[in-house]
């Protein structure tokens, strides 16, 4: 049979006391559903590690990571130790991009029992994908400081988009957006004020487009799709967006609909050349960390949504499909009738959620 | 006594419709309270102007305007027919850089009788002020494509922060919330994933800060910020932000108390050596133009911002200021009351709204 590989690596602040809610979850399920998942812990990617080493991660990180199928990763950033650009493009950012895991896939949806800051949304109305771009775009540390110091001193900031990089997004994006039912595809730009790359962005969407005739489009530019995103939440399906516009929106789409602490990530390299990785969207949060109080429930989601990935490769046993689909289940029927975190109105800390999940799986 | 003139520029959709409203109210306020306002119309930096003659704006464009106090300005861009980087870049993106109109001051406020989309929400609640940065940052079309049309296609697109131009916009700002009764000041950044410009404009805000003790500071990344726009709305006083991410915040603010209708904007040029711009955030808005239902209190809003401009510079008499007081006061009654156009739930036209407003004026 065949066992898969995971790399366990918990991070910084929070991302220490969810992993482990995430890894009881999956024992259930492999338990129940006979999944067979080997799991191997790394501390380093974290500041810890950095303060010891004065490195994020060991020189041979990448040798030992690449025999992985997935990493399931807690979260990084310290940034009352190590700014926050040092620690992130020492591991986060250098696994998307070293890894080619090239979409960031976050779904976005309104559950019964949450909460909803939005007035009158019931659970069903909000239900999309944001598909970011990752691994290109805004996120890149080209350029420099010019008269450093001095009343001249300015900085040149470089975002780079390639074809291959833009399309392949583009065309995931449209690919999901034909398989559902709305078969509707927004596209993020900002082309009346950034005037080099987003009408350039623009110009691939329309020939994308092309080959997906089944797919409606309509553009927006970012600004204004903020806005939608609060007063229409229900007329989105898919969105796609490049690097900087799509963490902005995989980071609101979530909080209206309730809280940043259940959104789950993939970013996944469709190919299967690297491992992929599945992490929280809600990060190391300093504010809340050691107090075992943090929502567990993004970590957890992630967890499944590494299975449907692995689920979805050649030759796997149909139980991976399954325990996604048992996980999900459970983390509903927790989010309507508790125990809840404290984000969430209740007064369960970490494991209590994480226990009730896995009894439920 | 003193003459102020202002320039009055439709542009385009909307923008047409609601700059007559406009231009009632201030016609209302100056006959109540004797001000001297001289008002030339424009009909060029419109994309109509552009199909006549190629150009968005005669080429003396600068001299026209340059003797004036103020330009009220409508919106620009009618993508059917021009693309929206040409006719905003040919107008309006011209307008804030040339006269080096490098703040934007745009208000944040929810109104009693605006239904709020965020759930359990009062008036008084969100109360704030989104400070942009308006002439360099992410807005630039500098850069290029490399390989074009080829498969090996790749953009790059530059960014410029100037210590000129960050110093000053973060000035203003800290200058606004010391003012303030919060005195707190959210500074918007990306130090963690745009890796030169962002940690560097946090490093200025930093040194600003030193400067400043009595103003508390919090940065915040863009991505959580704005899920904290949605979340807890009420924790905002004053927001600084470079010119991509203060376009974000001042439509996603605006959609946060109900609608982006009702979003005014200053283009301010502080040193008052070029006039001053005050538009509606909205835009031109091509779904809704021509149909008479656009809402105009965007645009009598940033009439009264543009009172108020002129009423703090030096030797205006106190009128100017009674002006401003009085049309917002018209403002709260008529969205308390009614007449409401559609997107406020009612079925006025934008007229009959700019009546009810010039009336109460
Ligand atoms: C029309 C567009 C170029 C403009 C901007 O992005 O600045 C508008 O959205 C605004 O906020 O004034
Ligand atoms: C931590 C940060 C670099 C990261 C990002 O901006 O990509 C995070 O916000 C995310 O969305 O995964």
């Amino acid at each position: 049979t065949q066992v898969f590989k995971i790399a366990a690596i918990p991070g910084d602040g929070i991302g220490k006391e969810v992993l482990p809610e995430g890894l009881k979850v999956l024992a259930a399920a492999s338990e129940r559903f006979g999944l067979e998942l080997e799991i191997t812990q790394f501390d380093w990617a974290s500041c810890d590690y950095y303060q010891q080493t004065g490195d994020m991660m060991p020189p041979d990180w990448k040798a030992q990571l690449a025999g992985m199928d997935a990493i399931y990763f807690g979260a990084v950033g310290w940034p009352a130790t190590v700014p926050d650009h040092v620690s992130l493009w020492g591991s986060l950012l250098k696994f998307r991009r070293e890894f080619d895991q090239y979409i960031n896939l976050r779904p976005v949806r309104l559950f019964e029992g949450v909460p909803c800051p939005l007035a009158g949304r019931k659970p069903g109305d909000i239900d999309f994908f944001v598909v970011r771009e990752n691994t290109e775009g805004e996120y890149t540390n080209l350029g420099g400081i010019m008269f450093p110091g001095t009343e001249r001193e300015m900085v040149i900031q470089e975002s780079v988009f390639t074809r291959h990089g833009t399309d392949r997004v583009l065309r995931y994006a449209f690919e999901l957006a034909k398989a559902r039912k709305q078969q509707h595809l927004t596209v993020a730009t900002k082309s009346n004020g950034i005037a080099i790359s987003m009408p350039w962005w623009d110009g691939r969407a329309d020939a994308m487009h092309a080959e997906y005739p089944e797919v409606t489009v309509d553009k927006q530019h970012i600004d204004i799709l903020t806005a939608r995103f609060v007063l229409q939440p229900n007329r989105f399906d898919v969105v796609v967006a490049s690097n900087l516009f799509g963490d902005i929106l995989s980071d609101l789409g979530p909080a209206c609909t309730g809280t940043i602490g259940l959104a789950p990530s993939g970013n996944l390299n469709p190919d299967r050349k690297f491992p992929s990785l599945f992490e929280p969207v809600h990060g190391s949060a300093p504010d809340i960390a050691g107090q075992g109080i943090a929502n567990p429930i993004a970590m957890i989601w992630s967890g499944a949504m590494m299975l449907a990935f692995l689920a979805a490769g050649a030759k796997v046993p149909a139980c991976y499909g399954q325990a996604h689909d048992a996980i999900l289940s459970a983390i509903e029927e927790v989010l309507r009738s508790g125990p809840r975190t404290r984000d969430l109105g209740g007064e369960a800390g970490t494991a209590e959620v994480g226990d009730a999940i896995a009894a439920l799986v």
